[in-house]
């Protein structure tokens, strides 16, 4: 059976997962990279990225296991790029450049659906207005029997995290206090135990924490 | 100089240091022991109660780190105890027996002062109506030159926090999403940057965080 799973999501000491603010120049809102500094530095961030470099320790062999098996993604409309209501610029075409890391299908939740956007390395762009259900329905089609990533934000990963469709989650814990933003555990109470969980805590100061169906 | 130190303070993954409807039956209220677990199978817990055996591992060692050096403590009332309001019960005399495990003067804040209460081994409970900043000076006082401990609870912590009164403060976050009660990091954004962190995560599955002048 494919997995539903959630990978290299930072959260702060008080539960934000993105600053307040957030905007073109500032995808992770006031929380700038802090949230991400022990991501940015490793091998997995800079292939994603097409570049070469960056350290190989616990960090960067946790980062990797976002890859492996995935089949699609679904991300929330946030996550794609900052423009808010109906798409006024059909230009966009998210974040990341003409190439990608994804190499899958992307389902993007939005209450406006466009035409689906087919990008160079196997990346294809799909929005949809839909609940969880369905989109992992569509997703878990699309995947071909390989596992379905819930990309983020903090949002979507919340409400499939409610709605209790979930595998496996791998949030890193960074000992910052944010103070404001997007809160990952509200409405989650109890959440823990419906999971197996290890933590880890690596030399970048960030505590890794996988939960994992039982 | 003698430091303000802050120990075993459990904070969950949303940032909850107590749960909900605290009461002389629940002193965490909704949260029950889950926040503390770790602390109550340690050595220093048994002997902090007088009784014999406990892990001796990592959560003990950095749960003995409370007792060293310490010449007074201060704590908010709802850590002495669940009365509210003008005290119609003097025969409370705390959770923690005739002899309590403090063995220093202790100042317990509240707006409702009473007598003095000497206890057993060396406890000394003082009542007093005082700003944090007014609390410490007393307590500086009566400490001869040692630490003064901040006990707890987390709203004490926190205004000790706010007031940047904390030398040296020791969370330790436990995987669970408590939903609601006490938040301990409200008001703090941006806290860590008076600090040098340390991070471990032990077996038990709990991750001690240090926070330290630098």
């Amino acid at each position: 059976m494919s997995r539903v799973r959630v990978h290299n999501l930072s959260v702060s000491l008080d539960g934000f997962a993105a600053g307040e603010g957030q905007e073109l120049e500032a995808p992770f809102g006031h929380a700038g990279t802090r949230l991400v500094e022990w991501f940015l530095h490793t091998r997995a961030f800079n292939e994603m990225h097409g570049q070469a470099g960056g350290s190989s320790g616990v960090d960067d062999a946790l980062a990797w296991t976002w890859k492996a098996g995935i089949g699609a993604e679904i991300m929330g409309r946030n996550k794609f790029g900052p423009q808010r209501g109906p798409w006024t610029d059909e230009e966009w075409k998210g974040w990341w450049g003409d190439n990608p890391p994804f190499h899958t299908p992307v389902f993007v939740l939005t209450h406006h659906p466009r035409p689906s956007l087919e990008m160079e390395g196997g990346t294809v762009f799909h929005f949809i207005d839909a609940s969880p259900k369905e989109a992992l329905r569509q997703a878990r089609e699309a995947a071909g029997g390989l596992d379905v990533r819930i990309g983020g934000g903090p949002t979507t990963v919340r409400q499939f995290l409610a709605e209790d469709l979930v595998d496996h989650l791998h949030v890193a814990i960074v000992p910052i206090v944010l103070g404001r933003g997007e809160r990952l555990w509200d409405g989650l109470e109890g959440m823990e135990q419906r999971f197996q969980i290890e933590s880890v805590t690596t030399p970048s100061g960030t505590t890794h924490l996988t939960f994992s169906r039982p």
